[in-house]
């Protein structure tokens, strides 16, 4: 083996692990991606920082939605049919806590603005797992006002 | 030594890593404990299964409470003050989901039965960590009727 195909295997190996951004990172990175998906009307790419499981769970109010299709499903039919808007789409105040390796908390507050002039706003928690290479929600509890 | 001895301090020694419950059920005792002091209309009881910490969460409809001092204040404002009651409460198909060694998520639906008759409910969305030696919620989402 020569001196540069040694170096290139070190680097080759190195890398996943030199390249891995801190926990925090990682999770801001997944919300911030959401953001801008719901500000382009891509709920399918909003959806894509949830866990596509049938055990993702998700809260709101007094109803627990199980499932990524089913949470999908409201999603569009609270945000994208009829007489409905997606708005554009705010995260503030969000506080990353790592939970051990593989999870973390992420908490916060959202807001809509629409073109009607509302802002319907509250606050949001989410569990975050590692699956596979990257971060998804696997538990999201939102909140608006009582 | 003698072989009582050595006995003894075998037992010793081993009797913290056998007697643990597994997190699920250490999770549970903390909120049934909670249930039974909230029932007694001890809210300082109830208050022990929080991080007693300034950094601890509580999250409701869009306001967020931070430390335990200020949420027991909430509670005492909501539950305890003129005119307010704590009525009976229940948890209902609590879930826990362990996360790592010394973190789980806790969720599950709340109601209360007042003497008007009324029954507020809703969903709880609970981070424990392993704290000293016991399990104490550090984050809390509650959230009822939207």
């Amino acid at each position: 083996m020569t001196l540069a195909s040694t170096l290139a295997l070190v680097a080759t190996v190195s890398t996943p692990l030199a390249a891995a951004p801190p926990v925090s990172a990682a999770v801001r990175g997944v919300l911030d991606a959401q953001v801008e998906a719901w500000n382009r009307k891509d709920l399918e790419g909003f959806m894509a920082g949830y866990w596509r499981s049938p055990d993702l769970v998700f809260c709101s109010g007094t109803t627990v939605t199980r499932g990524w299709d089913a949470t999908l499903a409201r999603y569009r039919k609270r945000y994208q049919s009829e007489g409905h808007e997606m708005g554009r789409l705010r995260f503030d105040a969000v506080e990353v806590v790592p939970l051990g390796e593989d999870a973390a908390l992420a908490r916060g507050a959202w807001s809509l603005a629409t073109s009607d002039g509302k802002e319907p706003h509250g606050l949001f928690t989410l569990i975050l797992r590692r699956v596979g290479g990257g971060w998804r929600i696997v538990h999201d509890h939102t909140s608006s006002g009582e």
